[in-house]
C-alpha cells in the first residue's frame, strides 16, 4: 500500500466481472490498491481475471478480508460512495471535491480509502457510519443507476485528472516541422500572383479584403511545411504547370 | 436531435453489450442523441437491450446508418476520440476542454458530433480525417486500454460535470434542524459543570485550554438539534442520572 494515492475497498460485492472491470479502471488511472470484503463468489475469480484483461497482473496484490473493520485497518480517512441520499448527516461530496480532500490528506501523509457497496443494494448504513464523508455522483436524475465498476471508473478518472498535467490542448507536430512565416506568405504571394494572372480579381478595390480573408484561412490552420509544399503543387497542378512546385 | 448536446456516433461497434451500455452511460449523464455506422452484429440486439438495463427507452431512438458520411450530415463540429497518437496534425483535446468547445459551439447554435470507433482498432483514419478536433483521454501509460462503453461514459460524465451546480460538498440536515449557538453552548457549559463535578480539572491551570479544545470539536461537527440531545442524554447516562436528559 502507498501513502500517495487513495485505496478501493469492493463491500460484499457479487459478480467477478464488475471486481475484473473495477480493476481495469484503476489499472487506467493509476490507483493500484484494491481490498474485497466478502465477495460472493469467491477469490481468485475467473471472471474478474477475464474482465480485467490484464489489470490485477498491474495493481497490487488484491487483498480479500472478512468485515469492513479489517479492511479499514490503517487508515485516517475513509470516503463512502452512495448513489441515493441517506438519512445521515454526513459530508456529501462530488468525486472532484473528493479527490482534492484526498490529495490535501496525503500530503499531510494520511492514508485514505474509499468503499463501494455491493450491486443491489450498495454499502449498509452501518458501513457509511464508518466513513468521514459520503461521495456522491452528479447524475441525471431520471436515469441515476451507475454500475459499480463504472463508479469506480469514476473515481479513478477524477484521480488521474487532477494530477495530470496533459496540454488541454495540442496541435502534434507528426514529425513534419510547422511552416515559418516567410514560408507560409511566400505561397500566399504565389497564390495571388497566379490569381492574378487568371483575372480572379475582376474588382480591384475588393482585391485587398479578399486576400486578407484568405491569408486569415491559411493562418489558423498551422501548417506544416509538407503542408505548404502541398498546397503549392495543388496550385501548380491547377494552372497546368506539371513542372513547378 | 437537440442543438444543445453532443450526439454519440458508433463506428463499426462489434458487441451488442457495449452499445448497451454506451446508451447507459449516455442516459446516466444526459446525451440524449446516438447514432450508429455498420453494427457488426446488426440492429436491434438483444444484448444491447439487456446491457441498457433502460437506457435505450430513455434516450432518442437510435439511429442506424451505412456510413460515417451519413452520420455526419447536419453537423457542424465533429469530435474523434482516439486512444493512440495518430499520424496526423489535428488538435488534440482533453474530454474536459472538449466539452467546454462544445458549450461554446452549442451556444452559436451549432450541432456537434463525437465520433467512437469499434472495440478492436477505434477509429480509420479516414474517418478520424473527417473530424475538426481529436479527444484523447489521459491514461495511465503503463495500462491505456478503455472499453468502448468507458470511454462513452468518460465523455457523458465530463459532459453533465460542465453543466452541474452541485455543491461541491454539502451537510444533508436530514430532516433534522441545526443547533443554535445557544443550544451548542449550552450543552457544553453542562458538559464543562458535569466534568467540574467529577473533578476532572485536576490543574485549574488547563481548563481554559482543555474547554477550548471541546468547544472546538464540538463546533466544528455541525450537530442538529437531534444530536446535541442524544449527546446530552449520553452525559446523563455517564453520570448515572437515569431522569435527566
Amino acid at each position: 500500500m502507498t501513502n500517495d494515492a487513495p485505496s478501493i475497498i469492493l463491500i460484499a460485492p457479487q459478480m467477478g466481472e464488475n471486481i475484473g472491470a473495477a480493476a481495469r479502471a484503476m489499472a487506467n488511472f493509476g490507483l493500484m490498491d484494491l481490498k474485497i470484503v466478502r465477495p460472493r463468489n469467491g477469490w481468485p475469480s475467473e471472471r474478474a481475471e477475464a474482465n480485467a484483461v490484464g489489470a490485477l497482473d498491474v495493481i497490487n496484490p488484491v487483498e480479500v478480508l472478512e468485515t469492513t473493520a479489517e479492511a479499514l485497518e490503517g487508515f485516517h480517512t475513509v470516503y463512502a460512495t452512495t448513489a441515493r441520499p441517506r438519512d445521515m448527516r454526513k459530508n456529501v461530496m462530488t468525486p472532484h471535491s473528493a479527490i482534492q480532500d484526498m490529495r490535501h490528506k496525503h500530503a499531510s501523509n494520511q492514508k485514505t480509502a474509499i468503499l463501494f457497496g455491493g450491486e443491489r443494494a450498495g454499502l449498509s448504513n452501518e458501513d457509511i457510519a464508518l466513513a468521514h464523508n459520503i461521495i456522491s455522483v452528479p447524475v441525471n436524475p431520471e436515469f441515476s443507476s451507475l454500475n459499480l465498476a463504472q463508479s469506480v471508473l469514476l473515481i479513478a478518472y477524477e484521480w488521474l485528472q487532477s494530477a495530470d498535467n496533459t496540454a488541454t490542448e495540442h496541435l502534434p507536430t507528426g514529425g513534419s516541422a510547422p511552416v515559418t512565416h516567410e514560408e507560409l506568405h511566400g505561397f500566399i504571394d504565389r497564390l495571388e500572383d497566379e490569381l492574378d494572372t487568371k483575372n480572379f480579381f475582376r474588382n480591384e478595390d475588393m482585391r485587398p479584403s479578399v486576400m486578407r480573408n484568405i491569408r486569415n484561412i491559411f493562418s489558423r490552420i498551422n501548417m506544416s511545411e509538407q503542408e505548404v509544399k502541398t498546397f503549392h503543387g495543388i496550385i501548380s497542378a491547377l494552372i497546368g504547370n506539371k513542372g513547378k512546385n
